[in-house]
């Protein structure tokens, strides 16, 4: 089977490739792929020789012998995970994004990505995209919304004061997400300029943080129960103990390589929780698209064709800061 | 202090009646009372002699020595529970709603309810009213509003499919708490009557159940994870199994003295969860209060006057079942 994909390259530009996948595992699905969000975390692959994107959503074209669940046309999606073992504690325990043999986008599969116009994966990880939700929009979910979806489901409750720390591709769907569960949600962002976005987007409030040292500072009206940090670099965690209530949860999703630093004593002498999380859970993941579905959350997005030149300018200005919020690959532009 | 109440009799008809209270002990609040829901609770106490309601919204008029969290002119309302112990291990741990000695309506505080112009309370156990919910739609969350509320809160998550069985009182609320808080929410009802209304408060599907022994043949679309019980007399729980998921959650609200019967291996089986609850801590009680206030939550009332007739009439159409949904006695009919 042959495709296209759009890989990195060590001078960190996207260049147009061919795939050749052999042949159709029984356990196989072949999706077209139509559209592809981009993601904070392509970046960190640029300059790697491997095809690139993980926010894809697709039409099935062809399914391998032993398949029970999808079947030809069905719309489907993938994400950053593509295989967990099945059998450790975590995959019997629901927790299949934390398997050690787990297979995750940069690490395996090397030769497929979702910035292609055809993937093959294991049919039990692909989702089922809903029929109310668009394509355009599905795309940013699958690991974007996903990412922001799972601790808000395991650890926020809709009688919460939710902060959403960073107004991008992830923070500008945990706002809707936390709002459309009746959450009351508080917006954080370094200046002004996504104010009314996300006020319209379900904050109840909107601080922005730049010049502030200590944000108690911030005349902030409650103190907030449940932080959720979306920042592309690491923010200093310290600076929003002051206006955290004792017990808060803290759940920090950046990806960083560097250490994350908090206060020891405030940590301790109030009860604060800081709670790592990484993409969904299959379950959570088929739930979110539901969800996002039921609730009409919509990511908002910019459109790109999946070419050369569209991907390498999608890159560029969701490294310029400017995307707002979600860049979107598509065949169809 | 002279005080106005409408108090139960052997007949079953209320009665104008007049309240002293002695003097106001210093951690206690005078409320002037304003509103008061009726609730089905109500019924079961008409022929007592006790001053009946416990729904009420009124301001505050005087506030004792010691009391610290209100002040004259807050607007606050009670429920159905005015007191706990405050040390023993439900207190200790946030259930205030399970304590041995908790002084509930119909067995504590007989000369006092919410059907009368002035209430004495403890301070601790008023509720102040968010200033963006209007005290005639305050009154029926104070305990219809909780009680639905609760279970919610507790056993209910954002991404479950949330069936409402009995849309009265209690069910049109829990309706619209559950879509504002994302959930899949599945109506049921006797006839179809209702099913409109069901839809316009946030139910995605309807279904009515009369005539069906059966409840697999109602044609459902998918089954539902948690079902939240709110008829006013008990229901036979195991016509619902066939259209429960595996692992689902079965909240029984309903007030009688009759035996809970369920499906013993139908529960064992599959796992079925049978929880019992009543009322809302205190601290649930303020946040779903907010919640209301934040997510546009509105009883549909009917206003009565408070007077003798209003109230008589009010209880008459209650019993008949007429009343869409809650009907509330007013001071200023």
């Amino acid at each position: 089977m042959q495709g296209i994909t759009y890989r990195g390259s060590k001078e960190g530009k996207v260049l147009k490739a061919s795939f050749t996948h052999q042949r159709l595992e029984p356990d196989e699905v072949v999706v077209q792929v139509t559209h592809s969000g981009l993601c904070g975390t392509d970046l960190h692959f640029l300059t790697q020789d491997m095809a690139l994107g993980h926010e894809a959503v697709g039409i099935v074209k062809a399914v391998g012998a032993s398949c029970k669940l999808l079947k030809e046309g069905d719309r489907v999606g993938w994400g950053y995970e593509h295989m967990s073992c099945g059998v450790c504690p975590q995959c019997l325990s629901g927790s299949d994004r934390y398997c050690p043999e787990a297979k995750m986008y940069g690490q395996a599969d090397l030769d497929q990505g979702s910035f292609s116009n055809i993937g093959v994966w294991k049919e039990t990880w692909l989702f089922r995209i809903p029929d109310g939700l668009p394509s355009e929009y599905a795309g940013p979910l699958m690991c974007g919304g996903a990412t922001v979806f799972m601790p808000l489901v395991e650890y926020c409750r809709s009688i919460d004061r939710v902060g959403i720390v960073g107004i991008g591709g992830l923070g500008h769907l945990a706002i809707q997400f936390a709002a459309k569960m009746g959450c009351d949600v508080v917006a954080f962002s370094g200046t002004d300029s996504k104010r009314e976005e996300a006020l319209s987007l379900g904050a109840k409030e909107f601080y922005a943080t730049n010049g502030f040292e200590d944000l108690s500072k911030l005349g902030i009206t409650k103190p907030v129960d449940r932080l959720i940090i979306t920042t592309s670099s690491l923010v200093n965690l310290g600076q929003y103990y002051p206006i955290l209530s004792p017990e808060a949860t803290i759940m920090p999703l950046t990806v960083s390589p560097d250490m994350l630093v908090a206060p020891n004593q405030g940590t301790i002498v109030r009860g604060i929780k800081i709670i790592g999380s990484i993409l969904a859970s299959r379950y959570i993941q088929n739930k979110m698209l539901e969800f996002a579905d039921r609730n009409n959350v919509r990511p908002i997005i910019e459109k790109f064709p999946m070419s050369e030149q569209g991907i390498n300018e999608a890159i560029q200005k969701l490294k310029d800061g400017k995307m707002r919020y979600r860049g979107v690959l598509s065949w169809d532009y």
